[in-house]
């Protein structure tokens, strides 16, 4: 057998470590952009460095944000609800949430969880931030939107004991059937998570 | 809904175009080079450039190869054995051709395969220099290893019909039952090829 030119293979194991990429996949890609034929990798190559040149994190909040926005445009948004934060993992979760209808306030990025096992203590966390713009900001109520496996179970303890004891109002995201599904195929975590968090319907006649 | 900057939005654009990434996957990806923390969007765009540099099309046989290897490995390896062709639509194609036993010949890539509807005649094809290899490397035989599709077949017609009127011979791979496949899973013109092409079992006792 004849392998491959070792440029490709550079270029495959590099594709490789892209998220949901595999070995199959990213030599199929690094093959299709060996063989281009209408300049795709050069546009390519400049899509990356124009990313790699103006992206940033929002100095304010932590989210994705490019150079000629800093702080980021949810930050200097004067439509936005002053006094609510949302407090998040990853700089992409904004994104999602802010795709949900229902939040209105401002962003926090967290950079993480804590995890002791690996070494993940209060102190890596963006905490300290989050302090400062709560008394810059006047916030008056925090809304954990943490991943509900045990890390970010622990973290979300964590920060409402530290800001309760702040006088801050601290809620979490609601636990329960995600909508559209089933019954059948919830775990009995998530079952109990959402019979424990009922809400009352209020019908008025 | 906040929009993500345009450097990313462009990115994600950019690489919906490769095989196999749908949008999803392009955000997913452009949001991971973008905050990528230990320079892996350089290392990916010193790959790409790297392949962009060096990466050619023999200009034998027209496989990949790359600067430094012009004619390519498999057309300049003594080894192989001389007057046996394989003539296949892409140059990815010999790639798997090579991988797989019991071929121990050159190969042509025809770049295509005839398809009147599209505009793609014979001319439009690699076959002149087919043609100029056949004489030069006094080639016996010609294998067809191409598509089993309409296009595929039209074309091995053609060669068949081209090359046999010149005394050279011209085989086909067979078409039949993948292995591992069960009959009850083939199609019915699949098991009709596999059934007219089949081998006697020569059993010595």
């Amino acid at each position: 057998m004849h392998s491959l030119p070792e440029p490709i293979l550079e270029l495959t194991d590099t594709l490789c470590r892209l998220p949901g990429i595999g070995p199959r996949s990213a030599e199929r890609l690094a093959l299709s952009l060996a063989l281009n034929q209408d300049g795709f990798d050069e546009r390519l190559i400049k899509a990356l460095q124009r990313v790699r040149e103006t992206i940033q994190l929002c100095r304010n909040c932590g989210a994705i944000t490019d150079k000629e926005h800093q702080p980021c445009k949810i930050c200097t948004d004067e439509r936005r609800e002053t006094g609510l934060i949302c407090v998040v993992e990853k700089s992409t979760d904004t994104l999602n949430l802010s795709k949900a209808a229902g939040f209105n306030g401002r962003f926090h990025v967290l950079g993480g969880k804590l995890s002791p096992l690996n070494g993940v203590e209060p102190e890596d966390l963006n905490i300290l931030a989050l302090e400062n713009r709560i008394s810059k900001e006047s916030i008056n109520e925090i809304i954990l939107a943490l991943s509900s496996d045990v890390e970010g179970e622990a973290t979300s303890h964590y920060l409402a004991q530290h800001f309760t004891s702040q006088g801050v109002k601290v809620s979490r995201i609601a636990s329960g059937l995600p909508v559209g599904g089933g019954i059948e195929y919830a775990d009995e975590l998530t079952l109990s998570r959402a019979l424990s968090g009922r809400l009352e319907m209020k019908i008025t006649n």
